[in-house]
């Protein structure tokens, strides 16, 4: 299924709302004053605080404006709807940056048609930054954008969120396979550095374990700024997993052969 | 030697007049469009050209309004004054942020009497934050920060640029030996990630390998907002090196003992 151009035009509009609404939620939590406290925990958790606060008004203006469509977010799981569409948030992706007072958390929102990611946000409100895509053109704040040309991957500039999210040791050799033959490997990011891919700043992004609701909004902003995003085996991305998301067709398929190859026995875990 | 507190304003206000020329400087090249070229080398290197074209336009101010001033800078090295005070300048520290697009990077000036870092200055122009100490007081944007109280290590956040950093197997296995007890390790930041310790955000900043125009206008900034800055083995950091950063002095004092202890033999690389 996919959307009529007026349909799309409306939901897009409707998913900057929910954005407005999450941003104006959680900003008053993001760097907050909190002392921690000695039993081990701290008394106010404002990254819980904040995701709640957001999906919770976000749910409720889907709810009210498209009771039908169902929505799948990382607080309150999933609600099935009547209608084949379903919203998907993540209120506060990054909730590491965000509780270390870095401004690179997003708030993400996607429409999914029931067979695929048809629109996608990522809002940081802090910077004042809205990367929006809708599979055939992104933006920046309104203004078009384009990810990069880079066929070599000699030349690539590769991002990954941190070194410790792989879930086994073969995983970790096959990332660094790649890695080991780029220009550069840079960590932290989280949904930002995706942002990077579309505004072609960045060449390549290699995740190890994605949910479905941290990827679904990246994929129309990536694809719609020219780039690709799949699983490392090459399948459909919107369920999370492995993920590559590569400005460059062309570079897509060099960084997809790699990880495909079985780490070399003799190599060690780097 | 200490100025008074009319040199210190005075050299202050110069300060950020370095400051804002830097910026003005480096911002065209910030995410300028460019095209890889297939030589392995790229035809444009904006880090490059900007660095450079910050440096010297510093550099001219001092000379001009400061003539027996030295100068130390990453760029064009070291300049001996015919008085003791000396500026210490790194136009863009946090290089791979820069380039990738991520507003993490600054504009570092220091001003040091001869013996220490008096005064230090952030600079983020992008995002419009810039933070500034004198070793009694910090700043952001004006605003008087605090580092945040967090007296054990099990509660705290920790951040380092890269785990790639590291020149030994032993400093590595130290540096795990400290966050293997900590609440949360987060990977990029470059200087940004000391101003976060500055802000209360962020407990502690470990780096394995740093230049003197790394540090230097952190020293003031993270002493002003209540922490402490020394080397691994707890010597003066103004010279760079493997450097520790804290917001408490008790957590400082745990990590430098985990940092002093030898790395059991028995594990393994991290």
């Amino acid at each position: 299924m996919s959307f009529s151009e007026r349909d799309l035009a409306e939901y897009l509009a409707f998913a900057h709302e929910l954005a407005d609404a999450a941003g104006a939620e959680i900003l008053p939590y993001f760097r907050a004053g909190y002392e921690l406290e000695d039993k081990g925990t701290s008394a106010f958790d404002p990254v819980t605080s904040a995701d709640r606060a957001a999906e919770s008004v976000m749910r409720k203006l889907i709810t009210h404006r498209y009771p039908t469509h169902g929505v799948l977010g990382e607080e309150e799981g999933s609600q099935v709807g009547d209608s084949r569409e379903y919203w998907v948030l993540d209120p506060i992706d990054g909730t590491r940056a965000f509780i270390t007072g870095i401004p690179l958390w997003g708030v993400l929102v996607a429409l999914n048609d029931g067979d695929h990611p048809r629109l996608g946000i990522v809002d940081q409100p802090f910077m004042g930054e809205r990367f929006v895509g809708d599979g055939n053109g992104a933006w920046l704040n309104g203004r078009p954008i384009r990810s990069r040309r880079c066929g070599q991957l000699g030349l690539a500039s590769i991002m990954c969120t941190s070194p410790d999210n792989f879930i086994s040791t073969d995983q970790r050799q096959r990332f660094h396979a790649v890695t080991d033959q780029a220009r550069m490997l840079r960590y932290g990011g989280d949904c930002y550095s995706f942002c990077m891919v579309a505004l072609g700043q960045v060449d390549a992004v290699i995740e190890p374990a994605l949910k479905p609701y941290d990827i679904q909004a990246l994929i129309p902003i990536i694809e719609g700024a020219g780039g690709v995003v799949t699983t490392w085996s090459g399948g459909d991305a919107q369920h999370g997993g492995s993920v590559v998301v590569s400005g460059d067709p062309q570079l897509h398929e060099q960084i997809l052969a790699l990880l495909a190859e079985k780490p070399c026995a003799s190599g060690g875990v780097k």
